[in-house]
C-alpha cells in the first residue's frame, strides 16, 4: 500500500501515522520528494482501512498495490478451483451448462423442461422458486412448493440443481439443493453471504448490476471467509447507458477475474442481454472467451414464460446452441494470462 | 398501456392476446396503421407483465402510459405524505436534518455527537450499529450493543434515531428505533421490505447504486403494498463512469420526485460524494432544490472515524452547514411542478 | 410513431397537431383510451422531430416505431453490403483483419511492421499519423509525413491502409489512402461526416464513447445521406462504470447492428480494452460472434511505442491471434436474426 | 508520479527506466518494499507519458501525483480567471445569465428574444446558427445567415453573444461573436480546440457527455498551451444509465472543478435536464453552489421551436427563474475549498 502524503505535512500527525502502521504490523519505507512524500507499506494490508486513511488530513491519496482479497485471490492459489456438484465438475477446464426456465411453475412443466435440457446437453438444471420481482404485483414464484418441483424434477432426470435464495429465512428449505444461487440484487447482502459461509454447498455468486470486479471478489472473499471456499461466480450484464440490451455484458469480465481468481466463472447470456436472439452468440462468445459454463434460461413454452420470457430459449433452440458450443470448445482461449 | 405489434401479425395469437387482455378487465382499442397495428389498453395495467408481452412473437414493442406504482403514486395522493417520527415532522414544507456518525464507535462517542448535532440543528441522530462494508475483514459494526448506545444517546440528548437494518433476523432488536432505515445495497432485498410493510416503523428507503426513479418506487411499493405507508426516499448518489466523486449526486431525482410520489425526498450528501469539502454546497443545493431534509455524517474526530471519515465533517463544520442551509430555507423551490 | 396525449388535451392544440401532421404526408389514427388519447402516424416519419411533438403541452409522450435511420437500415437494404478496399472486400461473410501500430514513428517501424502483419494474417494495414491525444503535452502524430511513410509501407508490403482523419482540412492528405477512420471522439463531428459523404472512399466509423447503436447508425447516416455508401462501423468500447478496462467492449452491439444495418461491422478489441492480454480473448470472441473483421494494435516494440503500447501487441503475438481467428471461423455465429 | 513495479523486475529493464527518467530531468527515489519497489519521480511530469511507462513488462501500475493539466491548473493561478466579454465580466464572483434560443428562426423571433430576455436579467445572448443535430434530415441551423441575425439582435438589445461553432472551417464567420461555444460532442476535437488557441476570443467549453473533469480540463489546456486563456468552462450533463432526465446534471463538479481550476465554470440546466420544469429548480442549485453563471434556453413559443422545445422556458418563466436567482445570490456557497 501507498500512502501520498499533502505536502508539507503536519509532522505531529506523521509521527502519530506512523506509529499507528507500525502497530498494525507493517514496515513503513518514506520517499521524500520535492513536493510529496510518499509512504510504502509492507506487509499485510488486507485489514488496512484505506478510507480511514484518505480521511486523515495530511493524507492526499492511499493505493493499494496488493488486492484486498486473500482466500480468493490467485496469488494465494494457483491452480484452478474444481467444485464437485454432485459429480459434476466446474472449474479447471471442463464447460457445464446449467439450463432451465426462470420461474418454475408447474411439476408437469419443470420435469418437461429438466429431460429436454438434459438430452440437450445440460449437466444442471435451474429453476427460480423465490423470485426477486421490481414490481410487488408481478408474480414472486412458487416458493416451498416450487423448490419441491424442481428437485423432483431433477430426480426424475438425474442431474444436480441450482436455484436462487432470496433471505436467509429460507435456508432451511435448500437442503436438497445442490448449488444455491445468490443473485445480482443481493450480491452485497452480507448478512446472507455470511450465513452461507457456513454451509458447506456450492454457491453461484452473481455480479451485481453496478458492481466492479474487485467488489464482486469481496463478496466471494464474505463467503469463504466463513469457511466455504465452493464459491462459483457468474457475469450476467451490468448496467449502462446502453438500453438496447437490459444490460450490457462485460465479457472482457472473463479473463479478467481468471487471471485475479482461481474460482469457476460462467456467464449467464439470458439475463446478460435479456434477448432471446443474443442468447446463441453471447453463448459462443462466452465459451471461447474460456468461462467455465453457461447458465441459459430454457422454456417449453417461452410466450406463456411467467417471468422474463422474453429471454428465454425453447428446448430446440438450446439444443443447437448447446451443439454449437460443444463444437466451438477445441478452440477455447485458456491458456496462461499474464 | 400501448402494445405495438410487428407487421403482418398472426391473427389466431393476435385473437388469442385480445382474449386474454379482456380476461384481465382491460378493454382493447386497435389502431390499424400501414406497418404497424397498436394496440391501447384501458383499465388497471398495474399487474400486467410486460415482459410477458414482449415475449410473444407478434409483439414489437410495449409501452406504459400508466406508472406501475399504485401506493407511491402522486396522482392518487395528491398532497404530501408527513411522516412522523416521535413529534419530528418529516414532509408537507419541513425541513429535517438526520446527523451522526457513520459507526457508533462507544456510548462516549455517540452520546456526545448526539448532543452536539441537536445543539447545531439536527433533529434526528443517525449512527451505524449493523454496518455494510465491502471487506469482512473491515469493522462490521457494534451490532446490538451499537444499538443500544445510540439509543441511550437518543434518550440523554431527547431526540428520535435512524439506524440501518440489514437483515430481517435483525428486526427485533429494532423495537426502540423511531425509523429504520434500508441501505442503498438492500433496495431490492424484496423479502426485507415486504417485511417492513409489516411493521409500523417509518421506513427511510435509500436509492440503489444503480436504479432508475421507477425502480426505486416499485420498492417504496413494496413497503405500501404490505400495509406500512410511512416510507421517506433518500437520494444518496448512483454510479457512473465519473470517478472524482465516490457516486454521482443526482439532484435533478428530487424535484422529479416529487413530481411522481407524494412521499418525503431527503438527500445523503455524505454518501453522495465521499468527499468533505463537498457537504456543504450539496447540502445547500438539496435544500434549495426542494429537498424535505438531509442525512448528514457528523463525527467528532472523523480522522479517527472507524469508517468513512473521509465524507464526515465535524460538529463545528456541521453546525455551519445548518446554519445556511436555514438561511436558504425561504428561497426553496416547492413551488407546483407540472 | 405514437404520440400519446395527456389526459384532456386542449382540443384547439389538438386539432393544430393534427392540421400539422398531414401537412407532413402522415395519415393520423385516434386511439381514444378512458384516461389518455393516442394517436398513430402513418407515413414517413424520418424527418418528424420528435423534440418538437414532445415540447408541446398536450403531448405526454412520443414513440417512434420506425427507424430514423433510411439509407443504413436492413429493412431497406436486406443483403450484406461489402466493400471493396483496393481488392479486399469487407462485409457478406468475409472476415478482414486490419493491424499496425497506433502512431506512424518511422518509415522502418511501419514498413517493419507492415511487413510482419501481412505475413500473420493482416489484410489491411492500419497506422496513426494525425493522433487526438488527450494532452496537448503528448505526441500529435507525425501527421503529413506520417501519411506518407505509411502508404510508402503499404506499397511495400502490398495491401491497402486506413488511417484516421481528424478534421476535414486534413482531407487533401488523404488521398492515397484506402481507408479513412472517423474516431470515436469525432464520431459526432457532423461537419466532418457530411464532408466525408461527398468523397468515394470508404469510411471506418468509430462508435464513440457514449453512443447508442442508433446514434452510430445515425452518424453512418450522414455520411450515406450525401451519396457515400461505404461505411464500416466499429465497436471499439463504451465508457461505464467498470474501470478493469479503459473502456468496455459491447460485444452484444455486433449481433444487434447486424440486424439493424447491412453495413458491416468490425470491432478493435486494442482500444476497446487497453490491456495487452484482452486482445486474444476479445478478437475470438468478436470473430465467433459474428464481426466482419477486426482492427488490431501491433507494435514491433510495444515498451518503447509513442502511444498506447500498453494496449499494443508483438507481431508474434498477432500472428498466433490471427491463426487462432481463422481457426474459429468456421464457427461462426452468423445465421439470420430475427 | 509514482510508478510501482512487478515483483522482482528485470535489472536492466530497470536501470534503462531509471536512465531515460532521469533524461526527462525527473529525479528517481527508490522504496524497496518486501514485494514491491515504487520509484517516486521528483520533477515536472506533465509531459510524461502514463501509457507508455504502464506499457512496460516491470511496471505494475502508474499514478500521477501532480495533475497532468499546468496553464488551467488553480495551484499555478491562485485567484479566479475574470473574463471581460463585452463589459460584462465572468468569474471572480459575478453570476452571469447566457440565455436565448437553442436555434435561430429567424430576425423577428431573435431579435424580440434579445429584448426579452434582456430586461429579464440575461447578460449575453445566446442562440444557435450552427446547429449539431444527431439526424441528418433535422433542421441544421440557418447557419451564416442565422449568425447575421443574431448579431443584429444583439445590436439592438445591446448585449454580446455566445454561439457555436462546429469546424475550423466555419471559424470567419465569427468575427463579430463575442464568445464561441464549444460544444459537448467537439470537446474533443483537438484540431478545432488548437485553432481556437490561436484567437483572442473567449471560448465557452461544454463538457462532454462522457468526459471525466481532467479531461475537460485537458481540453481547455489545448486552447490555453496555445495563448488564450479565455476559458469559461460548462458543465451541461453527463450520460448515465439513469433516463429519467437526458443527462444527469452533475452538480458536484462545479465545486470540485473550483478546486481544480481558476476557471469561470457555468451551468446549463437545460440540456443538463432537457426537461423544462426542471430548469427552474436546476438553475437555483447551480447559484447556491458556486457556479459563475448559467446558459438557459428560452423561446417565446416553446411548442413552435424548430429543436429543443421541451427544454425551453418561456421569456415569463425565464424572468422568475432569474428573480429567484438572484434573491439567491447572497447565500452562494463560494467559500475557500480545501
Amino acid at each position: 500500500m501507498i500512502i501520498v502524503l499533502k505536502p508539507n505535512p503536519d509532522q505531529k500527525q506523521l509521527e502519530a501515522l506512523k506509529k499507528w502502521l507500525c502497530e498494525q504490523n507493517l514496515t513503513v519505507h518514506d520517499s521524500l520528494g520535492v513536493n510529496n512524500t510518499v509512504l510504502g507499506l509492507v506487509g499485510d494490508t488486507t485489514a488496512v482501512d484505506t478510507e480511514m486513511l484518505r480521511a486523515m488530513s495530511i493524507v492526499q491519496d492511499v493505493q493499494r498495490v496488493q488486492e484486498p482479497y486473500k482466500c480468493a485471490n490467485r496469488k494465494m492459489h494457483q491452480t484452478d478451483t474444481v467444485i464437485d456438484v454432485g459429480g459434476v465438475k466446474i472449474g479447471g477446464g471442463t464447460f457445464q451448462i446449467m439450463a432451465g426456465p426462470c420461474s418454475i411453475e408447474s411439476q408437469e412443466q419443470i420435469s418437461e423442461i429438466a429431460v429436454a435440457v438434459k438430452a440437450a446437453g445440460a449437466s444442471i438444471l435451474r429453476g427460480g422458486a423465490f423470485k426477486p420481482r421490481t414490481s410487488p404485483y408481478a408474480f414472486q414464484g412458487l416458493r416451498e412448493k416450487g423448490l419441491e418441483m424442481l428437485i423432483n424434477a431433477s430426480r426424475q432426470a438425474g442431474m444436480p440443481v441450482v436455484t436462487e435464495i432470496m433471505d436467509i429465512s429460507q435456508l432451511p428449505y435448500f437442503e436438497d439443493v445442490d448449488v444455491i444461487q445468490v443473485g445480482a440484487r443481493n450480491m452485497q447482502n452480507f448478512e446472507l453471504l455470511k450465513e452461507l459461509g457456513k454451509t458447506d454447498k456450492p454457491i453461484l455468486l452473481k455480479r451485481g448490476f453496478s458492481a466492479t470486479l474487485t467488489e464482486l471478489l469481496m463478496s466471494a472473499e464474505y463467503i469463504m471467509a466463513g469457511g466455504n471456499e465452493k464459491v462459483i461466480l457468474c457475469e450476467r450484464g451490468i448496467r449502462t447507458f446502453a438500453t438496447d440490451t437490459r444490460n450490457t455484458l462485460d465479457l472482457s469480465a472473463i479473463p479478467l477475474l481468471r487471471r485475479m481468481t482461481h474460482l469457476p466463472i460462467i456467464v449467464d447470456p439470458s439475463h446478460g442481454t435479456g434477448i432471446r436472439s443474443l442468447v446463441k452468440p453471447m453463448a459462443l462468445a462466452s465459451a471461447i472467451i474460456g468461462a467455465d459454463g453457461l447458465m441459459v434460461e430454457v422454456h417449453n413454452h417461452p410466450e406463456k414464460a411467467w417471468c422474463d420470457g422474453q429471454q428465454s430459449i425453447t428446448p430446440e433452440t438450446f439444443a443447437d446452441v448447446a451443439k454449437c458450443v460443444r463444437d466451438v470448445l477445441p478452440y477455447r482461449c485458456r491458456e496462461e494470462i499474464e
